[in-house]
């Protein structure tokens, strides 16, 4: 096999996992909202927590199970975040991970628990545990769907993918599950995502591989720290193919590429699902001074509402894009900026290409998906953002969010 | 006198300063593009620009002028903000000076310029050069509301202040002039403020109580260089009134906070007319370790879309404020954070207060101005932001903004 090939289904297609979901009553319409996850054996576990501050509790349930670097199964709730509510959160926490455990015939520590929906109210708790020996009963091998739906909050359509390729000489399965981060630059809403593997790696590497996979992925759709009291990203790896990775050699690479695979192919599904998102917009920085020159740069595009609104309305604003770059705190000369959309150039050297250039963009700013890319002449930084645009839907939707 | 009093009027409230507004050409529709302020004496002269790292010809021009800290006049267009526009653009820039220095009789260096508008695009200079002969045969005591209309952009109403207060034993005036950002967190969106006063000053001093006044003003509505390549507020000092202030004893401190008022008051006004805005909000940070801490979290709050969204929805969605709060960088624990809406706590240590609290908060948010504050119980740090809400309207007008 030559290289990384996506294949049908989500998390049980790897092998060794079963997953389900089902509707326990914490939303207020009948949709599910209880997920399931489970390893038939002992997995190595990775996971990358968010950067705010104030952790929800399941978050710190997590971080502790983690010291393990152990699993065996995922229970997520949407509908409820379980954040902001202290003692009683956590020992809610507790209650969802015992629950599952108890169902499973595991120990409590290798249960990990996430949750995800409105802020600062409490689980109905009962509900919940109620509804575990049931969603434990129906755990499938072809049940991967099901917990993707029952993970979503504003979602619009489950995300799942899997992909499989070589990773020392063997064919390794990547299989992966999200939900929605609000918009492509989430000031506080939630992104979840659940991966398994069949490789075979040490913890350590696994939670390097992990955080780089995320930092080209996941954090390239959102902003540095910027994230919510939830938001998290956990690995399950089974160990059941190859022989186990435990250097930065040729397989641990082709293990990295893999998963960053499944990672962006995840954090692009959740770009596209963006509240009220019509458009996805690849941003490209190529030619900075460094990739962290490059990745300031692509991030304070992503973070312009400007921006975002002008490729709502399909208009090639490039001078609030410009504009941008000039706010990234990095040093840039006019000069030196080449502004393309798609293969068309709109801005050489720092000068507008005129009327005939820009309808032709403008023709390519009605297609739902569009490539920017930013030239910069100054050296081999590069880095990518997936971001999409604001419209009128993104505050329909979040300025009626909880009623 | 005992305190600061606000008065009529605006730049033109200030003795020896004339202005006038006209249409120019510059803007599609006939409404006034053109605005020239005049100071029967030479004045010392401080200004502020934008940290942006392309700013705009007429601000390189402008700093080039402010090194002999004199000046007389300021020439500003609106309809086309003469960025991204090169040589061409500086000579545009220099060409506005020169036609203004021409029709007043002064040295060019002693006029600044400034232009608010479209990026990218050559400024119409003819008609420009053209209509400064009978702009400046305008010019009036009285003309200070129709200079302020002629900086207008998006804003839907002139912003003009006056007030009159002591310093160092004497009656002093400061005037002034804005428009508007966009919005509250304005990417990319200008900021132009021009202030008058009959003040007697350094010109060192002066410098340093705008870079203050406009720090705990226009930067508290915007974001720290988070700012357009035209942004800039220029203050003109005659030296009518009183000793000149040489050092920062009483008449210093008088002045600052007088100019500082003046500053506020245009920033809230322009918050009030933040593109598609229904609320004022202002956010008071209280009991950080430092100002700088509470200033970064003031900014996570109204940098945050979420928040701003739901205030248009009327929605007192606090866990997204205490999120904010959490992505600010800032070490805070979530059981010192209280949360008051007006008068009304809806968070205390870091706990919900309940329905029956949200409903009186709820009443609270249907008003156009609200109050929230922040406490955080750990030091004597302190921060005030004013942001407005995010609405349809703002995605309307910036969707079609340069159609």
């Amino acid at each position: 096999m030559e290289q990384t090939e996506q294949i049908e289904g989500g998390i049980t297609a790897v092998e060794g996992f079963t997953a389900a979901g089902t509707f326990a009553g914490i939303k207020k319409i009948e949709k599910a909202d209880l997920a399931l996850i489970f390893s038939e054996t002992v997995c190595n576990v990775a996971g990358v927590f968010t950067k705010n501050r104030f952790p929800a509790p399941p978050l710190l349930l997590d971080r502790k199970h983690l010291r393990k670097k152990k699993g065996r199964a995922i229970i997520a709730n949407s509908g409820n975040a379980n954040a902001f509510t202290g003692e009683r959160g956590y020992r809610d926490a507790e209650a969802m991970a015992e629950a599952a455990a108890r169902a499973l015939s595991v120990p409590i520590e290798s249960v990990y628990v996430a949750s995800t929906g409105v802020i600062g109210e409490f689980l109905p708790i009962e509900k919940i545990t109620g509804a575990v020996p049931r969603l434990a009963a129906q755990l499938s091998p072809n049940g991967g769907r099901a917990a993707a739906e029952a993970i979503m909050t504003t979602d619009t359509f489950p995300k799942e993918i899997a992909f499989v390729g070589e990773v020392g000489w063997r064919e390794v399965k990547v299989g992966g599950i999200a939900k929605g981060s609000g918009m492509i630059h989430p000031n506080m809403a939630t992104m979840l995502s659940f991966l398994t593997t069949d490789a075979s790696i040490t913890p350590q590497l696994l939670q390097e591989a992990l955080r780089q996979a995320v930092d080209r992925s996941f954090n390239c759709i959102s902003v540095d720290g910027d994230t919510s009291t939830n938001d998290m990203v956990l690995c399950f790896a089974s160990g059941r193919r190859g022989k186990e990775i435990r250097s930065k050699g040729a397989a641990y690479r082709q293990f990295v590429s893999l998963l960053e695979k499944a990672c962006q192919t995840l954090a692009k599904m959740i770009v596209r699902d963006g509240e009220g998102a019509t458009k996805l917009v690849e941003v490209k920085v190529i030619g900075a001074r460094s990739d962290a020159a490059a990745r300031r740069i692509a991030e304070s595009i992503a973070r312009s509402n400007l921006v975002k609104t002008a490729f709502f309305g399909q208009d090639a604003n490039w001078g609030r894009i410009v504009a941008a770059i000039g706010n990234a705190g990095v040093p840039v000369r006019p000069e030196q900026v080449d502004l393309f959309f798609g293969s068309e150039a709109l801005v050489r050297k720092g000068i507008y290409q005129g009327k005939a250039a820009e309808s032709k963009v403008a023709a390519l700013l009605k297609q739902r998906e569009i490539e920017l890319t930013v030239y910069l002449h100054s050296g081999k930084g590069q880095a990518t953002f997936w971001i999409c645009d604001l419209s009128f839907d993104y505050v329909k939707i979040n300025a009626a969010y909880r009623s």
